[in-house]
């Protein structure tokens, strides 16, 4: 006897689906017609062919930066990083407070369907912790809905910014499971130095490594390699993530082929957002020497861009528009960065549509997954542990109440089975 | 008296505006916080501090191409352009009827606001005349709820495609608005022959042109030169269209002044796509040196490539996001592109939120333009003449209901002022 079942569902491939649900886990899916007779099932659900996909993981996301749910603030143009820097700190400062912020964001992407994410959070001496702890009730708060990994992020440095080394540590110890790094090179003038920092840190810590990297060209790759290096040395394969990576967009395919042999080689992972404006790694050619590729949507609507809404679908219909995939199985890489590549790097447990796994998926108007890619439809519904988000009235305390069906369908029919 | 007032909405820029409508167009609008007293209304409307702006104009789309409505089909990967050609030809040959899917289209566009366009239409001496036909009989459909202005398109070459040029002028007779060209050098290898033929049409039927150009680099930028030559030997200035016009991304800043300057002097408007995976032409630069951009969602779930919904709010986000638009001021040229400039180009008449024009609008759930640019939120509400789209019971033959109100707001009071 399962509690519920989905019926007439379509899969990723387009093909029939049947989602048997017992004690919020996937007890049973098949691409029968109908549901098990022989089994029976407390609920039949009938999803009226729409197409199921695991839930969205958004693998860079900045919970503390963006000024979502509070007011509109106009991009200001800074001359340079430190301008930038300083501007944000002024901006955040007379801004909503972090926790009703990122509590905006988190409703926001959970409505788009994102169950997991890594976030990263401002850290450095003069602001301590004060973001990470807000990060950390608004985290509290979505547990159960959304998953979050944190980073403790030296935006402005780390050898640079005296101070900063403690406040990582520290963060560490108070249980953030990620430290972070920045532009060792053009940031902190010192790349051994903020390494040393860094992956000393994640070896006395036990905490995963995720290093923002901007730098370009020829200089960006060293430093990929220099990580690479580090990473082996250190017994941290798997463990050590590197965001954005630009330099990987910039050089030829030799150049490419060589760095991503040492990424692999080291399982170091790689995170792109697909910016629009600049070049960025190519995503088949790292998939291809065997670099796990994974994305996130990294600013949203902060004091560094004006875009973004947290939807990973929408993040992976841009990653295969900026990256030229066309055929099915493109558009299904780029859907695979925005799930499953994700979710090995956070490290989440029992994700997926398989037997065993947690009951939770995303119902989109789609034919199949290629199609959603490749179009985005913005509506959406939730299913965690197999409850329709909304469904049991966790909704959080502020905002619309997430919707249990399409406004056209599918209706939850409530017949007995 | 007016026939109804919208209160309660905010501009473009923000503040707070009032609308109200009297047969249909705007009979006042206003910055005052509640409807004019001394004059009233039949009926005031709440929009609940809600946006509104123009109805978008897509400027270049192609309804004879898309499957939308049809079944999904798999990208297939072409050796060549001949290739591709022969390989849509089939697919459209097997698809649903073109008049289904151009409704299809047209449906899903105008709920999301699109209230114009420019549609090309295949013509070649193979398929004559029939797309056209079909795609004329799905304008009748639309006609008040999106205004269709059509280009005949040798989608195949003119001079290389016998019996082209006949149908071309065949097309301007049966009331074709536009008549297009494609690739004169690379696809043609007869420049002036397909220019003779193409400017020979606008001018003997008075219609406009509109020309695909790929063709890269310095060879793109000497067939804009002499695009823009003809065009004011011909005393076609303001006529004249270059969509797409790659090269102009492709070149240097002293080279892409001066073609500028000849663009501007010669009154030829340039159409981007802003496309995900190649250069294209620097907005900024060009509409300072006085060229009129405008912007269309092309290619639409076809043969071609598997993107595109039809949003017009959504290419603005792209055309932004592609070309490092940040601030407020970059984002509204983006927004301008999907609304004043290409209703300019069409020649939309009584276009826009001023008094004396058709009071037609899109209300979204944002702050202010710059805003919805940046996030292009999907939930829109249309307002066609005064009129909730939807309210009167049009809505064509098949699919939804428009809506005229969002999930959680905003209410068409009825109330009696």
């Amino acid at each position: 006897m399962f509690d519920r079942v989905f019926v007439n569902a379509v899969g990723a491939d387009g093909q029939p689906l049947n989602l048997a649900v017992r004690d919020g886990r996937f007890a049973s899916i098949s691409s029968l017609g109908a549901a098990h007779p022989e089994t029976g099932a407390a609920e039949i659900v009938d999803l009226q062919g729409h197409l199921v996909l695991p839930g969205f993981v958004d693998g860079h996301i900045h919970l503390d930066k963006s000024f979502l749910g509070d007011r509109w603030r106009p991009h200001r143009v800074a001359a340079t990083l430190r301008e930038r820097l300083a501007d944000e700190k002024a901006a955040l400062a007379s801004a909503a407070p972090i926790a009703q912020r990122a509590d905006a964001l988190l409703r926001q992407a959970a409505s788009f369907g994102t169950i997991a994410m890594r976030s990263h959070v401002d850290v450095d001496a003069t602001t301590g912790l004060t973001h990470l702890h807000a990060v950390m009730e608004a985290r509290e708060k979505w547990r159960g809905i959304i998953d979050i990994e944190l980073v403790a992020f030296p935006q402005a440095g780390v050898v640079s910014c005296p101070g900063t080394a403690d406040v990582l540590d520290a963060a560490a110890q108070e249980g953030v499971d990620v430290v972070g790094g920045i532009d060792p090179t053009t940031l902190d003038g010192d790349a051994d130095g903020q390494l040393d920092i860094v992956f000393g840190i994640a070896q006395k810590r036990g905490v995963k490594i995720d290093i923002h990297l901007h730098e370009a060209g020829e200089q960006g790759i060293e430093q990929l390699h220099r990580i690479a290096a580090r990473t082996r040395a250190a017994g941290l394969e798997g463990r050590v993530s590197v965001s954005h990576a630009y330099a990987l967009g910039d050089v030829d395919a030799d150049a490419v082929a060589r760095i991503a042999d040492a990424l692999a080689a080291a399982g170091v992972s790689i995170m792109t957002n697909a910016p629009g404006d600049r070049a960025f790694p190519p995503i088949l050619r790292l998939r291809a020497a065997g670099v796990r590729v994974f994305s996130g949507n990294d600013n949203i609507q902060d004091a560094w861009w004006p875009y973004g809404n947290g939807d990973m679908l929408q993040r992976a219909m841009l990653l295969g528009y900026r990256s030229g995939f066309y055929t099915d199985q493109e558009l299904l890489v780029a859907l695979d960065m925005a799930t499953e590549a994700g979710a090995a790097v956070i490290g989440k447990r029992d994700y997926g549509l398989k037997v065993g796994n947690e009951a939770s998926f995303v119902i989109v108007k789609a034919p199949n997954a290629a199609a959603a890619v490749a179009a985005a439809p913005a509506e959406r519904v939730i299913v965690r542990s197999g409850q329709f988000w909304g469904e049991s009235g966790e909704s959080g305390e502020s905002g619309n109440t997430p919707r249990t069906k399409f406004e056209t369908a599918p209706a939850a029919s409530g017949q007995r089975g």
